[in-house]
């Protein structure tokens, strides 16, 4: 059953979730997550959103479990996590709420990052870094593809190098005050929200 | 010096902030408020944003400090606490980074709000609560005024019922995960972003 790399929880549907979505590496593109992700949605018989956000980079248990029910209120198809250990952190569950019961979670190392995202580009997912560059799109003017995949950036050191080359885009959020800059729960909210705002108005359109 | 009612600290600026805006019952409409506001403005050299956060229901410090930090990086023209006293709590500067020394803040006690409200009104702020009711708008579809002033709703209760009536108009954020409600920063993270989108698309028009 791979113990290993599965965690052990008396939930049914958590670790139900997890045996089918860890490792990721041994997953045929789009198969394991798309499976749980489409069986979620059936359940909420709501539209299938494919945005994935990928918070690997991410060190604070806080910062993690505020993603996590952000992600899951929003629909988003997956919360990639550097570990799976950080569920079991009390900060994290206080913040989470327990949305991690709802939302696929899936662990990337920081280390794993530009396989993860090199398959994920080959699934046809645009990689948009959240970090302020010389070439960032402003939020304000960008358009997310249907298939997007958001890479947040650690909390003191935003996204490194190495990683920024394996970007499709980057983007930012226009900021006006003294304070540099948003926590990086809030960035991750605000683009979690800027994609579903964009879906919601193009399925009206239809 | 009014010691009441003025917290006493050592950094200048922040005294200087504190004295000038309460309390905000003596001030005449638009007055010292906006004095701050365009002293601020003029020194950051950017638009003069005419966005009032109104927290004053909030109980949790990280929510306060959080919310500080957000909309002081929006350029809110000010957030309104319900007491000046959260600004000394470790959790609230934790989350803060500082913020409150940038951004006017405004005591003004749940009991004090019905009239708080009722003044912004004739100063031409139209009065959005951020709550899921049956006349709620989209945020996906709400169409924010110059003159906003969001109030959100305490982390339990939401907004009552007795100030409900005093709103012109709630607002809610579609949600579709099983997990209730997004956490009260992140809702009026997401408000603030939206105002503030809506001004930069607005003033890209002109």
């Amino acid at each position: 059953i791979g113990s290993n790399s599965v965690e052990t929880d008396s939930q049914t549907e958590w670790t139900d979730v997890q045996k089918k979505i860890i490792p990721w590496k041994n997953s045929t593109p789009s198969s394991d997550l798309e499976m749980v992700f489409q069986d979620r949605a059936a359940k909420l018989g709501k539209s299938n959103s494919r945005l994935i956000v990928v918070a690997s980079l991410i060190d604070k248990p806080t910062n993690l479990g505020g993603l996590c029910r952000t992600s899951e209120i929003f629909g988003a198809s997956a919360l990639v996590v550097g570990s799976l250990h950080y569920i079991q952190d009390k900060q994290f569950q206080h913040l989470s709420v327990s949305a991690e019961q709802w939302l696929p979670l899936v662990e990337v190392k920081p280390s794993q990052l530009v396989d993860y995202l090199q398959q994920k580009k080959t699934e046809g997912y645009t990689i948009i870094g959240v970090e302020q560059t010389a070439k960032s799109f402003d939020l304000t003017e960008y358009c997310f593809p249907e298939k997007s995949l958001l890479l947040l950036g650690n909390e003191h050191e935003g996204i490194p190098a190495n990683l920024i080359h394996h970007l499709d885009v980057c983007v930012e959020i226009p900021q006006q005050g003294i304070i540099r800059s948003l926590n990086v729960h809030v960035s991750g909210a605000l683009l979690i929200w800027e994609y579903t705002r964009q879906q919601v108005i193009k399925q009206k359109q239809k």
